[in-house]
């Protein structure tokens, strides 16, 4: 029983019996998605039927928890959340919550493999807000990216990250780039005693996954930046789990948004951005910041970095990093806001001018530490 | 420029100025992801950076159709969708009604390996619908869905379908129930001279797929069902490129659901359900029919009926494939709404009386043949 895994989703329905109703529905729908009557007596009835545990009235809707066998998922992310919110979340007025993995589960998902702890000993910043500022546009070739890249480390980024929009365009092509910008990164890192990670952005075609990421890795990137909406969460655990490629994994929103933005369907944002990302194994979670191009909310994005580093969540805490609208003016206010352990992305207004991308990095540095 | 392809989203906007500007915005998140001033003149200002080509209105809310370079995707399927929706996705008020490829994208990204005509051809079925009943209910063990599969090829079954929750649990591991089911249809197949197809639903960690693919299709597997909400497009595409696997695949909606469901957001059925799957090489497109337990509208599978048929959309036309709601009642009704070119599952009502399954499938084809 207390092996179980719950998922709290919040139901819209006009009345109690009708919120227990959709209740069982769901816990039907996720596990043996057959009528009541025709479930097999024992096991099945017992252990794979998903059970519902608890009904209660709640602003406006219901909270329901709906617990599973670890046995529904078969020890793996993907089956994992198949079983969460695999067809549910084709159905109106259903949203995921909160998701408890429970010892058993817990013990057989993937784990941070970094946390905020590895990631900061990694590149050597013991305490103070991470800076991440974002290669980019699309377009432009390797020894572009490279210079930028040797600006960046000069300038005190602790991850230099690729944006998501770098694939293996014929400007720069995946290998070609990822070699030029991480041999720049190793060779700063070493004039400079700096510790700075080169992130590159996974890309490719389903096949060359697995080539890529070794690539990137004997290239000598740091880490890896995956978007989960399009190669899927088990990639993300695929990485993690792997000690030999021991590469941290920071996880992109990309391809996740129609997930959070109407209120009564998909995840609340804390869930997906904070809890999936964890128990796939991420170490540092890209969300869209407050007050940037996105609209998300300020209690949104707390909820996200408090779900990335609630102490008592799954594995190692991981960091929150919000992405747009950060600036050296707001430097004070989102420190206030996240605290030190982020990691903050500094996209387009970095590229206003290029080639003084190291001055920019340098001020944001200063302007995190209270300079 | 006739090869650029093609997006058309609707945008929400108060007038046409702040729907130009929106447009204007989703061409640069798209691609570049820096601000105009900032973009680079040259091959990243003419030929990376999205273009808006037509503004009007339309019912409420702005048609927007914005034009990217095939240089954008770099030749597949998971970057092509990042390009279309990227993170566009994340924001309010956005939605994609339709892709067009272009000829010069068309060319580089996968096509359905089978089509309706091919999986008519593989399943000895040259007219009328085509019946898949579903093998579950998970925490059986092979044995029980070979039992099961035994009856639905008696019956008359085209497809055996698994259920898309089916994966590697403890009581029928992956390799355990494809094996014992592809056995057990085979061996019908050749007893009655039927030409049933056993599609297993893939499963696994990342770094198991490649394996668990090869694997189906040695024991015998006549086609596959990936879930690309969870396993991401590429994987879809993956299989349909290799001639060697030569494995039709059936793509399952799980993980998929907040896409379509709230109206301003996300994609719109056809395209998603349609439009996309063709484009990642899915020759079936599995969807919630009206009348079932999803609440989607008639209108809405019928535009997804459409879009997998449309002789001019990408590559061959495909078999929608309505879940839900199928019954020997209404088999008249279905095949009016869909005509014949169609896979109709059939689930839950068949698992009734489990032993008696081929006469149901049975009774099913009569129906669906007018008798």
């Amino acid at each position: 029983m207390s092996d179980r895994f719950r998922v709290t989703y919040r139901l819209q329905a006009v009345d109690e019996a009708e919120a227990r109703s959709r209740a069982e529905a769901v816990a039907r729908e996720q596990t043996v998605e057959i009528p009541r009557a025709a479930v097999p007596a024992g096991y099945v009835a017992d252990v794979m039927l998903g059970r519902v545990e608890q009904v209660t009235p709640e602003g406006g809707a219901w909270r329901a928890v709906v617990s599973y066998s670890p046995d529904t998922a078969g020890g793996e992310v993907t089956q994992f959340l198949n079983v969460v919110f695999g067809n549910s979340s084709i159905q109106q007025g259903i949203r995921v919550t909160g998701i408890a993995p429970g010892a058993a589960m817990a013990a057989t998902l993937p784990r941070p493999r970094f946390g905020i702890a590895g990631i900061r000993r990694l590149c050597a910043r013991p305490r103070g807000g991470l800076i991440a500022p974002v290669l980019k546009p699309m377009g432009m070739p390797p020894e572009y990216f490279a210079r930028l890249a040797a600006g960046c480390v000069r300038g005190g980024a602790d991850i230099v990250k690729e944006d998501h929009g770098l694939a293996s365009q014929p400007a720069a092509p995946f290998r070609a780039r990822v070699r030029a910008v991480a041999d720049v990164v190793a060779e700063e890192n070493a004039r400079s005693g700096r510790h700075a990670l080169y992130f590159p952005n996974l890309s490719g075609r389903a096949d060359e996954i697995e080539d890529n990421l070794h690539f990137a890795r004997e290239a000598g990137a740091g880490g890896i930046i995956v978007m989960p909406g399009l190669f899927g969460f088990g990639t993300v655990a695929r990485i993690a789990r792997d000690a030999g490629l021991n590469l941290p994994v920071m996880t992109h929103p990309a391809f996740l948004g129609a997930w959070v933005l109407a209120p009564d369907n998909g995840f609340d944002h804390g869930t997906l951005f904070g809890t999936v990302q964890r128990l796939a194994g991420a170490d540092i979670s890209v969300f869209p910041n407050v007050g940037g191009r996105f609209g998300f909310s300020a209690a949104a994005c707390r909820q996200i970095a408090d779900a990335c580093r609630a102490p008592a969540g799954h594995g190692k805490p991981i960091l929150p990093s919000p992405g747009g609208g950060m600036s050296v003016e707001r430097a004070a206010d989102m420190t206030a806001m996240y605290g030190e352990d982020a990691v903050f992305l500094l996209g387009g207004s970095l590229l206003a001018d290029p080639d003084r991308i190291d001055d920019a990095v340098a001020r944001m540095r200063a302007a995190l530490d209270g300079g």
